[in-house]
């Protein structure tokens, strides 16, 4: 069953906070849904990289209210002929590029049992009356009318467009070796390993240094490299009290171990 | 005739994302206006750049509802003498510092033709009961306030103070010479040479390289640079999924020139 | 008296731009009070560094409408044993970990006379009912569902647990000898020296110059050092329209002196 919209409309982006692009995609959200709720889930995806937006869209499962519309633009073939996508999953509605980008969201929701499978729409902008102005900004001339107009109820979902059938794939960051797969603003190590596969594990190996497992940053010693189970449930080496980025010299890509 | 106030607020500034400061302007915002709805257009116009501010309100025109009350608070001269405007334009209301930052919103609506001149006011602080307490922070003392009771129809346009007359002025970051004006945050070198003086041109001439004239950035191979149209309606530099001002080591004042 | 909450929402966290765990969090409080209203004071407190959180949170005190509910999270501590504290002061809601955070609002409601102290809950979590999914990031798990819940009046204050009794303290970054204790965003160093502390005098010294006091950034020429009152109520010194970081090459911590 198709979720009632809560009138939340929350954005994923690679736009930045340098520019006025995620405000002027907000102001015409507005022009279509006078009353809809913005909020930001992150606008730091870095540039164009479609598998960390499908990776941070993942993070956001279960985290907003049922009904609430994303508008993910993360869309380096902006005005080329790649599709613009809806999918209802999680109780609520995903609007993206056909690129990839709604992938984690799809394989969580095909992975969730029967009857969880999403449905994906590919919008039809002529069939809705919509063209865009500009061959480089979809994000403010077509998104967002279509995300408030599915947040207000002036659209239903189904009326977007037909079934979309197959959609553009992309590697998740999840899949490949063990490894860094992401460095956050503290500077943690974020790692593509479960918390299942670190198990009872009591140390990890990264840059030729075991760290050992603890539970929380405050386990260890201020200034101590220490590897936990994050809030991603993903295996995550920091520094308490630091940056382990800098600690360790390492970044993005760096092979990680688990030591048995 | 006067818009109807939507209640919305959206804010540009040059105050970052570093310090307290727009979350304060907000909650001063939201003091007179319990019911004011906030949207951040940019916070990152370059530190007392107020030809930048101009340029990117002129980019909000038609972008947001009618009855949208921005407050832009580029104001290198806060405490000093200078007034604080309000204008009627563009079916919304405009309030900033006397200093120039309106003057691209204040041209469109002089250029829109007979019945859209801007109506302009200079805010009598005094008569409004209004007074800044401190010297250094009137987005967050006089702006705010003001925003917020013009938002929620406390006070009505005309309240705010007489006709401002003759208004302060301000070179355009359009007019001169074909140049960069603005890299964005992708590295794009967006340039004031408008889609009409792009014509039917081939390629543009940026640092002594020619570059090929596209629709789009994915009509260029992964890397390549390309010149195109932007949804400012400028022509604009790039290179498809990267950074045009790192391949070409150009920024800002760089200049631009139309093969003919 | 306590105050009746307003629906607002206001966050201070350490989390940054770069993550989305600011939006994550947003979502939770949400998932809590659907009509909640969320303002962000500021994301950008130094990692862990529970001082500035501090002063920043004494920067709101009077700047939000009453009933507002704070929800600042500076928390090296996750995951550990210490505990989540509510302060009902200055006619709002202080929710923090038990750290030193709210160290600064509570001496400032204790400073301001009879009946104006606050009153300090620990959040009792077992007796609400919540648990926390993660060991590092009670922002989104623990403190935006009780933020949610405060502000729409599901939980009463005095629900949220018993009297906290003693408290976590913290040496306040306005304590010590004079100096810098943070450069903003356009490069002001911003002292410990209250404006009482700074009286008459025509001049202040920092890195050997000797700099005039001003009332008002435009007073001084176009790049000329200047030292002034700032919104904060305390000495700051700046370059006109420039950054005093850069032309003095100093930062936090710096020794200022107020010549007699």
């Amino acid at each position: 069953m198709l979720p009632r919209p809560s009138g939340i409309v929350a954005l994923l982006t690679d736009f930045g906070a340098r520019d006025p692009y995620v405000g002027l995609m907000k102001g015409m959200v507005l022009r279509a849904a006078k009353n809809a709720v913005l909020v930001d889930i992150c606008h730091e995806v870095p540039p164009q990289d479609t598998a960390v937006g499908a990776f941070w869209l993942r993070a956001a499962i279960g985290r907003f209210p049922p009904g609430t519309v994303f508008a993910a633009v993360v869309d380096p073939g902006v005005g080329s002929a790649r599709r613009l996508l809806c999918a209802a999953a999680h109780e609520c509605y995903w609007l993206a590029p056909d690129n990839g980008l709604l992938g984690e969201v799809l394989a969580a929701a095909a992975g969730a049992g029967a009857g969880s499978a999403a449905e994906v729409r590919a919008v039809a902008l002529d069939h809705l009356g919509l063209a865009a102005t500009s061959r480089t900004f979809h994000g403010r001339d077509l998104f967002a009318p279509i995300a408030g107009s599915l947040a207000s109820g002036r659209y239903g979902f189904t009326a977007l467009g037909p079934r979309a059938g197959e959609v553009a794939r992309l590697e998740s960051v999840l899949a490949g070796g063990p490894r860094v797969v992401h460095v956050d603003g503290y500077g943690n190590l974020i790692t593509n390993v479960g918390a299942d596969a670190l198990g009872a594990a009591a140390a990890v190996r990264v840059a030729g240094r075991a760290i050992p497992v603890r539970r929380t940053y405050a386990e260890a010693a201020p200034g101590e490299l220490l590897a936990l189970v994050n809030s991603y449930d993903l295996l995550e080496i920091a520094e308490n009290l630091g940056s382990a980025a800098t600690a360790l010299g390492v970044g993005c890509g760096e092979p990680v171990s688990v030591e048995a």
